[in-house]
């Protein structure tokens, strides 16, 4: 029996599992297929690239049900994004990052929804002043950019603090219907799934990237700055990045400072490794999940198994009682 | 209907709770407390305090069922503690932060369960190849010591490395009732509570650090080596404590290697702080589900409360999707 919450209402979708708006990687090919199997694609809004979001929200025009997510401290550099972004008609607008509030009037006022992505309570009051209709509580698990509260800390925090008002969403290290279904426990109403979506047939990254995530175990991520500075991104506090470790993380780590101070050079060095898709220089955004991925199918087979592990734990069928009976 | 579980069956307790046998904090009264409670008390052994121990395990000698904790690698500069323990006969030894082979043979030949705490996958494997009959998965969210990996990260990873092998424990952020639902859907089969009850009649703390666990919010928590290097006693890697941030912490983090030079002075005003029951400078050992803990009721309360909650939450008669409908 498919999971019903609120979160499920309210987008009016089959599962409670969210694609996260991974930059680059969650293009419209991947908002698609988690859509069409019955989750809720989220294409990513990167960090400002024009063409690129007109060509992809242009592929998902008249599509449905799909969401678009944007990186609030950058879409705040180029706020006419959102033009592009709505005019594409999303049933939903995903805002992480920063203050929502100087575009959720555009965004309730076009029908989409508004999910915000808050790594604190006070993130989650000031999300919910602006209007958000769903929260998704981010947990230090997660792939890419987040903050340092573990999930299991966080996600019953903002519950409690959003309680009866709107759903909250879980995410941070969740790639199975275990973690659906614990999450719900916590009294989440769904989550939202980076990594194990990253390492599907119809995300964006280069088939390395995708192995790599593969075969690391969980131990092989780690969060922190190097990636960010080696790009001369420079994030607002308290966001860090987790990546996979490779060469360049191993070798910066630690020395920041001079990173920082040989940020020229370093960038160049990236932004070619990047281009000719150097994984031990180019970092792979992903979480601890990676340790409860071990292949790279169609992202509709990630939906359904996480689904249906869920459901089946949910109903009792399928626990650790009977496991080890 | 109670929670039935391989861990349940294998003590032959009532609920799947644990009391995770803190220093001198899990004493024979809070042991006592939470066993009768339909949980499983574990008293602690602490860093080898002999004329405590025997104190404490005289009050126990008799009584069922419970269990004695020890610090392994503690022990093993005075393995014969591990006697005064066997003599008291309690159902269960549980040993964390350390090889527990040299110790395995005679606890196992006493009758007592072998429990061993984990914090990776190959620490679980020494364990299950000493003979462990319980895993003990404990991610970095537990007050006290502990290692980096996240609870939601662990405890899977542990469960699928124990498969039908022995029952998998989840500790590090439980408090309450939706933590253990949530713990049973990641495969574990119950939860080691500290934090929470610590902040409870029964425990040896004093009032005022019991009080500060009850105000505290999950922020006012931080991993490190601090409260450790304050004593002069420098625990093996990886692991640090994790406790309330006072002023003392504050004051020294970022400057360990001042610490380390100025260990001598720093442990004799450490010394005094503790002694007079200054919080400011002596550490109150607390685990990030401070956020969840808000009153300091009798232990069989806090058993009842996680028991029932979990018991709701796992029939589906109280979860997210009831709780916003």
């Amino acid at each position: 029996m498919p999971i019903t919450t609120p979160l499920t209402e309210l987008l009016g979708i089959r599962h409670p599992i969210l694609l996260a708006p991974m930059d680059t990687i969650a293009g419209s090919r991947l908002t698609r297929a988690v859509s069409e199997a019955g989750g809720f694609g989220i294409l990513g809004g990167g960090y400002g690239d024009r063409a690129r979001l007109q060509a992809e929200a242009a592929e998902l025009k008249g599509f449905a049900p799909f969401g678009i997510g944007f990186i609030t401290w950058s879409l705040a550099k180029q706020p006419e994004l959102l033009d592009i972004a709505l005019d594409a008609r999303p049933q939903a607008v995903m805002l992480s990052f920063g203050d929502p509030a100087p575009f959720a009037p555009r965004i309730r006022a076009s029908g989409a929804r508004l999910i915000c992505q808050v790594q604190s309570e006070d993130m989650a009051k000031q999300a919910l002043d602006a209007g958000a209709e769903i929260l998704i509580a981010q947990g230090t698990e997660a792939g890419g950019h987040g903050a340092s509260r573990t999930t299991v800390d966080i996600v019953p925090a903002i519950v409690d603090l959003a309680a009866g008002h709107v759903p909250v969403v879980a995410a941070g290290g969740i790639a199975d219907g275990r973690g659906l279904a614990a999450m719900m426990m916590l009294g989440a109403s769904g989550v939202l799934v980076g990594t194990r979506f990253y390492a599907s047939v119809e995300a964006n990254g280069a088939a390395e990237a995708k192995e790599r995530i593969r075969i690391a175990d969980p131990n092989d991520t780690v969060r922190g700055v190097v990636p960010d500075w080696s790009r001369k991104l420079f994030w607002p506090a308290p966001f860090t990045a987790r990546t996979l470790i490779n060469g360049h993380i191993k070798s910066w780590t630690g020395r920041e400072v001079e990173l920082l101070q040989r940020a020229d050079d370093v960038a160049g060095e990236y932004a070619a490794a990047k281009m000719a898709g150097d994984f031990e220089i180019a970092a792979v955004f992903a979480g601890e999940a990676v340790g409860l991925i071990h292949d790279i199918p169609p992202a509709a087979e990630i939906v359904e198994r996480i689904a249906s592990e869920a459901e089946q734990l949910l109903a009792g069928r399928r626990n650790s009682i009977a496991s080890l009976a």
